[in-house]
């Protein structure tokens, strides 16, 4: 991890009470610095919209607005946040396989920027209520590419899936919008897979879809307003993943879009990315109190406060095939200093069950003791909301947004 | 699933209206048989603590009650809930890896009947909380066993474990206690594992248990005066699981307990029991609407209203190595009479990520329309608690106990 010093810099200088059992801290100097990383590779006209559900803390939203970004929802829940968090609803995209009667009329109400259409009976529901509260929807499709793409963490498309229209049956949804009286046609949306690593990956899904659009545009003789290349970006959570090559992806992004053709073909199109994961994930940290420290048949145990249903992730049940080790320090609040050892644990949550396993077999090199915290990083994106908060009926873990100070500059 | 028909009409039976998206069902008197068919297995002084973390609803536990049974509980606030419920403290049992203070303290003040000590620095902060809240606390020992267990779901026990103490350290455990002025040491606990469908399995562990506690009580001369078997009962979730086999488990027991060796061995001990999942599994249901059927590549998807944030386990993100299906049906609740067919289907929630996978390649026999319900069987245990309910923000199921009817009898 590159800046887990820096980050353990940023935690001892917060007045952690050690009457704190479990918590997580969101550091907004830290996303700040993630945004300004990405906007730095992205062709001028790119914008972003974050993706709440990776964490939808409202001081996140709001402050993510700030930095002129928009906002990715799937649910009339999240939309309702980024609206009372101040969100443009012109820069608010709203995708999901499931979308009930309640998504659509909030999204139709609040005039959102594109709602993607993810079937055929879709693109019907979504004009009869437009039609019902007598207004006209932007609606882009999501399209399932018929190719195949590989570098994803997790794979959304290229195979067969609930997510989007095959493309084979997109001129079918695009005639069917076309003669939709409520809905308008934008454009179109693809977001093939989550925690990519992989620059080349990435590219590849942003040259499918700006083919796809272009070969579309020509066909049909309209100008394509809206292209969403969906989110996805990785963040390396294991040893020996390394992080995104931002520079091989400024490269590519730069030969795709920095040509007279480019622009001449798309001179008034709006180029949406929905980072979620990527802007948050390292900006958090999940801290649990050490409560017991204890030895079974010459294993030596670490036992916290919290638990999976604080951070279902990190203890490994949340799409992880094999459990792994995140990025995990000891950390000491209470003044006394520590020494250096090394020492090799498990760490286990509070709850009465085998599963609640943090780490396995970890090396910590700093003398460990009751009441020192055990620190989880890479804990800011799919962490609180999506854990089962309230298994075994524990304290929920408190959470806090650490402000960014103005003269605070990190990359 | 031996009684599908039976809970499907017991479903029907609901006035489930169409504005339901999704739901949770739990019918007492599918609980209440589960609870008469283990009553009639057991001996007669065998007690029943029900483990509340399989399902705390307050109308469980006080259904539950009413039938005599005690509690297991696993946190102060689970400890608060059944006390709250009517709950008798002398029948509440409490253990746990991870126990602060604050569920010390609340044990130690209702006096309940037993606390499982796994450490021994847990001995020392016990003695000391019972101390400052001038009480005298009973404590059980949660041996870790030296021996082996096979035939479990999943193991908490007879390896390195954090759960109890190992077994070679329980004497050192036993002086300690009996040399803290605020403890009194009442016997042993061992809960080795779960969801175990295995008759003879569970009786190895009871044959354990109860040597292990004469050994003591022979050598040191007192009486133990209780033996807490834990839970660990299973139920089949999958096809081709039987059900533990109760007559087996009935006839060990028996030939355990029914001699004069044993009465005289243990003439006034308490033998307590701990089930969860076994007394509520197969007692929920969980229904969720159909919002779209879409067929991408050749594959049919159903996608649902609900998710992996209602329901984690029947998701597969839940200690299962390999996603398997639970059993389940599609309902209709508008009257309409369903065609028998037959088809197969992958069925998905609607959250966006391609862990929201409910069923793979599932057949179903009855025709499917939008507007239908998908019913997750077995849905009753380690449902709703045990999932991340704020996961994109959706609405939360609607969550609904059946009384039990005097004249109504299941088994």
């Amino acid at each position: 991890m590159e800046n887990r010093d820096y980050i353990k810099s940023l935690i001892y200088q917060q007045n952690i009470s050690q009457d704190i059992s479990s918590c997580y801290l969101y550091f907004e100097a830290l996303i700040r610095s993630n945004l300004l990383k990405l906007k730095s590779i992205l062709p001028e006209q790119f914008e972003i919209f974050y993706a709440i559900k990776a964490n939808p803390h409202k001081e996140i939203i709001s402050f993510l607005n700030h930095f002129g970004c928009g906002a990715d929802v799937a649910s009339y829940g999240e939309l309702e946040t980024v609206i009372r968090e101040g969100t443009d609803p012109g820069k608010i995209s709203f995708a999901g396989p499931g979308k009930t009667d309640e998504d659509i009329k909030a999204a139709v109400r609040n005039n959102i920027c594109s709602l993607s259409v993810e079937s055929p009976e879709e693109i019907e529901k979504i004009n009869d209520i437009a039609g019902q509260l007598r207004k006209k929807q932007n609606v882009a499709i999501r399209v399932n590419p018929q190719k195949n793409f590989s570098g994803y963490g997790m794979k959304m498309g290229g195979y067969p899936s609930p997510f989007g229209i095959d493309e084979d049956k997109c001129p079918y949804a695009l005639k069917k919008i076309s003669e939709s009286e409520h809905l308008e046609f934008t454009g179109f949306h693809a977001h093939v897979g989550s925690q990519i690593l992989d620059a080349d990956a990435i590219g590849s899904v942003f040259r499918y879809l700006l083919e796809y659009a272009l070969a579309v545009q020509n066909q049909y003789h309209f100008e394509i307003q809206y292209i969403n290349f969906g989110g996805g970006f990785g963040i390396p959570y294991y040893e020996k993943q390394k992080p995104l090559d931002l520079k091989r992806l400024q490269d590519i992004l730069k030969e795709l879009t920095d040509t007279d053709e480019f622009l001449k073909n798309f001179p008034k199109t709006r180029f949406i990315i929905e980072p979620g994961r990527f802007l948050v994930a390292d900006a958090g940290v999940y801290l649990s109190k050490i409560l017991y420290i204890k030895e079974s048949r010459g294993k030596k145990f670490i036992v916290i406060e919290g638990g999976m249903h604080h951070n279902l992730s990190a203890f490994g049940h949340l799409g992880q095939v094999i459990r792994r080790n995140y990025h995990i320090d000891v950390l000491r609040f209470d003044g006394q200093v520590k020494e250096t050892t090394s020492d090799t644990f498990d760490i286990v949550g509070s709850l009465c069950t085998p599963l609640d396993k943090l780490a396995e077999h970890i090396e910590l090199t700093d003398d460990v003791r009751i009441g020192d915290y055990i620190c989880v990083y890479n804990s800011g994106a799919y962490g609180y909301t999506a854990s089962p908060l309230f298994f075994l009926n524990h304290p929920l873990p408190k959470v806090n947004v650490i402000k960014w100070k103005k003269d605070q500059d990190v990359i």
